[in-house]
């Protein structure tokens, strides 16, 4: 039994600061590093691809529509080859700076909308694969579990991980129930940490009406940007390891 | 004797279309792509890229600073790290879409006033060759023959090629004739040919006022955005062929 | 019998030039100036303005989505309240050059997807017919004729105009047919001045398969990007003076 | 006696977040609005003016360099032209949707290398001035006292507001003593008050090594970016009243 804690990370630009990497990256196994479309500039990507090295956190890239002052959160007209073209750029920037910091990227997880469009769209999900492949196909392709990214990526003949929430309910079907649906939001801590065991120890979760749904997952998505998100993020991952799940990054499954 | 042509390319961006790569391109041995910095977004390099490719062109990164509404022509007021964080996420975002096409970079040139700068002040030339020699030392470095990115680029360990200019003219000690003084410019398509055989069998130039300059050039650079460049590029090429001078790409050079 | 010429321009930015501006609006009644949203830059927007005050030309502004890269074709996806900013701050924009240059500005006409969206929109179509008229009710408002944004200008109070084309044909309700429909360009230039004068004289239209189709406006649309744009100008104007329609810019329809 | 305390605001960007503004500006009699430049969106600008209506607290613009990524930090190699094109539309998209808010913009004071700039090089503060004489002659132009910008809007005909600072150092000319000197900073709340009470009550002020310096002010500059922004304004402003000063905004001055 074995699980990744990953986080988004590398999401200041310019004079602008979002979360502190610096903390919530000390309790998570793998790195989202924003990729200069929906975030991140050189330099901030630089610094926190040092950052994850110093730590011994695993990176990877984390491209989203290229959009800044929408933080890629809206879904814009790209055609498909247009977001293969916008995902390469981002992945090269990324790795560039990489390599000068002695950095090995370990994965790709989409941002935001991307990440959405290529949980349900295949067309999407399929310029996505389509470009990680081409770039480098040693790289781990992260989507929602059970989502098209998934499928798309090993038909693409990629390692993928599947990624569970542990602050977000689930419906019946094993899609993620919606934001702005009563019970969708899971904010007790405890009940959070129920879910992650339950998805790593029995591959499942109960839904938020209660009924059990088949969830398999090989990593968990912790939110750094909420307050106390670094000792929420302690707190699991001490539940996990006490309860005899191997907290690892990514690269470790494929081992 | 050799000579490498080379021509900057790949300077449209969404709607707004600059030079006419198509033609140009038949009749030089390099390009240089640009990279999204000045110029250039992942649509317009991915195409210039197949361009290069099904024409048999070398291609090559074209990074500037960062500003498209300057185009590159602005110094920016960044310091020498993040010059070479712009120069890494520029190589990155190329290459990424090169092994998509499947082509291999063979060389970088600064653009504009990056280009400029780098000849002159040696903390900026290290910047570039620093970010070239760690994102990958089989690059050629291009630059100005006899400026301090020469310098630079050798100092990194890297292989460069020196550029010499046929529709300019030159100082005595060797430098570019700045473009605002009399005589700066060589319009004349006749005296641009014969500066180019001189520079190529001589290793010599006349500068502006009559003396003879040693000058020593790998590549020669075309102006593509100008009137008539194509056949100007034609009769060049053809001129320096018919001397005996071996006209190929830059790697050609370091086999 | 009145009609305006209406023409998009303004529409280059930094080191790209898009259309002759110069040349076609010699031939036009109003301009169309591009706002920084999806074309234009500080510099472009000035130099537009005094060209339009030097031929004497009426000066409107055209915002869009702000979108360089996709030259606001492609529809974003705001808010209603996101795109009247949007709108404010451009109109804001070319407005205070405006001011510099001794302009006054006579009309709004949205770009594009903006165009586009506001044609078949409500929602969107009283956002801009909102902005226009808390930032002045003096303007005119123009848009597709038999449109939704006619009509929200006239809910918010504000004069409209109403826009129609001579080089695309009409279905018979009276909506323009589809860009890839066959029959849907009038490339023909004794056809589009035929339809130019069926619409300023009879104030109907032949639809692209022969049936009469009412049809008043108060503008017509010249596209200026397109080669010989200007002569096809010129010559739509002759023919309607010929015929007896006063062209004459926006402001003279409601004097 | 009559004192302005001035702060920058609205310095946030889609989903980045710069500052507490709305409980800063409770302090304050004057709020200096981001316009796009350096920083601030449509929907950004638009809150914060409404947050300054319904404070009271007096409004104006921010204008900065266009330069998000650098914060409007870097001197950008603008021609004066340029620089005022790009005021002017700074001014005008604050303005345009300042209408929408029902708000009348009081002021303009540059940001960051732009105020710099304009303190020193003449040209570029009569390029400002000149732009903003043109928008609109009734705004008070601000700048820091003793400087350039303030001959250039007194040639230009404009009211102007001088500005000292409670928390940097002078020399004994009157200039602001640069921040990498030691002495630079006055951390000290109860120093800061100090300076600003000398400043108010008797139009001096003692340089970091103890001379008396004439310092005439209109407005205070406050930084609300620091932690305990809102307590030390909250307090400077008590001391200001106590001793008999009328906190009052910019207008007032000219009345």
């Amino acid at each position: 039994m074995r699980m990744d804690l990953n986080v988004d990370c590398g999401e200041s630009f310019g004079a602008w600061t979002l979360g502190d990497d610096a903390t919530v990256l000390r309790h998570v196994t793998s790195a989202n590093i924003a990729c200069g479309g929906h975030a991140g500039d050189p330099n901030v990507m630089r610094c926190t691809l040092r950052l994850c090295r110093d730590l011994g956190v695993s990176a990877g890239a984390h491209p989203g529509y290229p959009d800044l002052q929408g933080f890629g959160r809206r879904a814009l007209p790209l055609a498909p080859d247009e977001i293969a073209n916008s995902v390469l750029v981002q992945l090269g920037a990324l790795e560039a700076l990489a390599r000068a910091e002695g950095v090995k990227l370990a994965h790709v997880k989409p941002h935001g909308a991307l990440y959405t469009r290529a949980a349900a769209d295949r067309e999407i999900a399929d310029a996505i694969a389509g470009a990680v492949a081409v770039f480098d196909r040693r790289l781990i392709l992260v989507g929602l579990a059970g989502s098209q990214l998934i499928e798309a990526g090993r038909a693409a003949g990629l390692h993928v991980a599947r990624e569970a929430f542990v602050d977000r309910a689930y419906e019946v079907d094993g899609s993620l129930r919606a934001r702005h649906l009563p019970g969708a939001l899971i904010d007790d801590v405890a009940r959070g940490v129920a879910q992650a065991l339950s998805i790593a120890l029995r591959g499942e979760v109960l839904s938020w009406d209660g009924a059990r749904v088949r969830l398999q997952a090989d990593t968990l998505c912790i939110h750094g940007d909420t307050p106390g998100a670094a000792a929420r993020a302690a707190q699991l991952r001490r539940a996990l390891e006490e309860a005899g799940v191997g907290v690892s990054p990514l690269p470790a499954l494929y081992v």
